[in-house]
């Protein structure tokens, strides 16, 4: 095919197991490359070779397969969710999880947040030169895995590689569009005096299963992180109480980083019953060995609804019948009282302010 | 405001000139840190300081400012495009832009290489800690300018960090949304037989910008990046004839790979003529010396159109008379000999095959 590559290999590393093919010799695979080099991310062969063998295959669409710069789909008329993030979690396999399923996991949650059914997500790339390929794999089937169980298609991708000490393995960025269903409106900004809070089940199982991961907490297989795709039941809280006035998900600085933002930035005040906050005993015991407060750890599967007080009780019926919801509880209310406080009614009868700490314990847990 | 804090600053390096501020005396900045620190990524205080103090102001419009986990708008029914890229580019600053220049434009101009007039561009970031927050501020003041360059909003953002040694500075990832211009239909799949092969400008900018910039080539001044938004250029482009079959931005692997990577797909024989594909003297000049071919360097902000023949002389003329396409030409055709296969006619009148490098030369030019 070609009587000018020249072998230009010049990003192959030590590593590489390039087989030496003559590159006249089409279609043979040009290597078996068995960790990532900087090639795959040239724009060249290799590059070509590691979106169209592993990564499209993988995860195969009409609107992906058209490979093409841009995914293009019909809307009709309505509102558009559009939301990013990118994910650095280490280690990138965990109790109940891994970075894939995490990222796939977390926009569409974003999206759910906003009242949005998925439409399509991005696949943004960044791979340290030396990632076994294996690894690479493990991750891009986790995420056709979990696109698939959230009904959700990875439409658009990139791929970048940078050089060994300059990522740490994987960096995964998803972004997501998504419809809003007719008729609702969810937004921080909605939240009212009066309103309660419903949250969807145990805190902090995500935070401790990574940090579990890391140290040996002698925590095996007591705690799996919590990520899971929340808009399904989003959609049965819609269908019993169209004006829930805001959702959120509590994912990096936990539970109380919503409330305390919220009551800030609306103005209002916010009182929480920690004594309704579900939380595993495992998660507990090691809260309390490490001298963490379980409301500050990280979720990546709850989230927490703000909903008028009529609308409250049928609410949190369909919650608690719903998979993802069956620990549902009411832990609170908005109010007038303290504006832009967060207050805790702690288990012995006091009360307390909740504040966010200033920066954190555990870093890179998404 | 807090009785709790109690100065939880565990993500807080050395290089941190925290004030010694008391918790309890809010509105006082809480720091004065110099540099990114853990903390900055841990969705407590620091995060919100960041986002709300440095990011959001800077970048403002009512989309962003709702700091909600998703940006949401009203779409007309019609076709959406749906594009993500991430940037590690290095260096972050350049000749002629910079990341965060780099990461709206390319954004912009996967959309508009769709035919589609943005609607709003997400902006995540990963940060490395220990990132001057100068450095940072820079970058967010050039996306800003080149968002507003561009007519284009950054609507919903997400920032990471991670450790010292775990990424290299600062990482960019822009997705876009946009609105596909009605009567358009773009794509690599839609290239004929007789198609022209319009080019928009010189080849080989942007890559030799950054490699004059890592090495000292004793280019300086004489070679700059390329980057720029490219939506308008389509708008003329397609008001001269909207049928025009497919547009690419030759970016990583320059205008090489995406002729060969458009013959083998479609399975067609692409002509190019080397005379007609212009290049600046300085980029000739370096490439000589480096032996590379030009139409394998990086561009940032060229396209090129595959024009049914009978449109091609009528989007030529609008090209010239655009800024961005002064230099514009006509520089092959597609045919149906050769399938597969870019076949380049050289200066000395000779002809050969056009094939991509297995890896390059040049690793994170974008």
């Amino acid at each position: 095919m070609s009587s000018e590559a020249s072998g230009r290999t010049y990003g192959a590393s030590e590593e590489a197991t390039a087989v030496g093919v003559p590159f006249g010799a089409c279609p043979v695979p040009f290597t078996e490359a068995t960790q990532i080099l900087l090639g795959h991310g040239s724009g060249g062969k290799l590059t070509s070779q590691l979106i169209e063998e592993l990564i499209v295959p993988a995860l195969s669409n009409p609107l992906l397969d058209r490979l093409d710069d841009q995914a293009s789909f019909e809307v009709g008329q309505g509102r558009l969710a559009f939301t990013t993030d990118s994910y650095v979690v280490t280690p990138l396999f965990f109790p109940g999880g891994d970075i894939g399923e995490l990222a796939v996991n977390g926009t569409v949650n974003d999206l759910a947040m906003g009242g949005a059914e998925p439409l399509g997500l991005s696949l943004s790339l960044i791979l340290e030169e030396g990632l076994p390929i294996a690894e690479l794999k493990r991750v891009i089937e986790s995420i056709r895995r979990a696109a698939a169980a959230a009904k959700v298609r990875i439409v658009t991708g990139d791929t970048k590689v940078v050089e060994r000490g300059k990522a740490d393995r994987l960096f995964v960025n998803t972004a997501g569009v998504g419809v809003i269903r007719p008729g609702t409106s969810l937004g921080g900004g909605n939240i009212q005096a009066g309103d309660r809070i419903l949250l969807s089940g145990t805190v902090g199982d995500h935070g401790i299963a990574i940090l579990s991961q890391r140290q040996d907490l002698g925590l095996d297989g007591e705690v799996r992180s919590d990520t899971a795709p929340l808009h399904g039941l989003v959609s049965v809280m819609l269908d019993a109480c169209p004006g829930i006035h805001a959702m959120r998900d509590p994912t990096r600085g936990g539970l109380a980083s919503i409330l305390v933002e919220l009551a800030r930035r609306r103005g209002l005040g916010i009182d929480v019953d920690v004594t309704k906050v579900p939380v595993n005993d495992a998660v507990r015991g090691a809260c309390e060995i490490l001298g963490l407060d379980p409301m500050l750890v990280a979720n990546e599967g709850k989230l927490v609804a703000f909903v008028p007080p009529e609308g409250a009780e049928a609410v949190l019926a369909v919650m608690r019948r719903h998979p993802l919801g069956e620990r549902a509880a009411d832990i609170g209310s908005v109010g007038v009282e303290h504006p832009g406080a967060v207050v805790v009614r702690t288990e012995i009868g006091g009360r307390r302010i909740l504040d966010l700490p200033f920066g954190e314990s555990l870093p890179r847990i998404c």
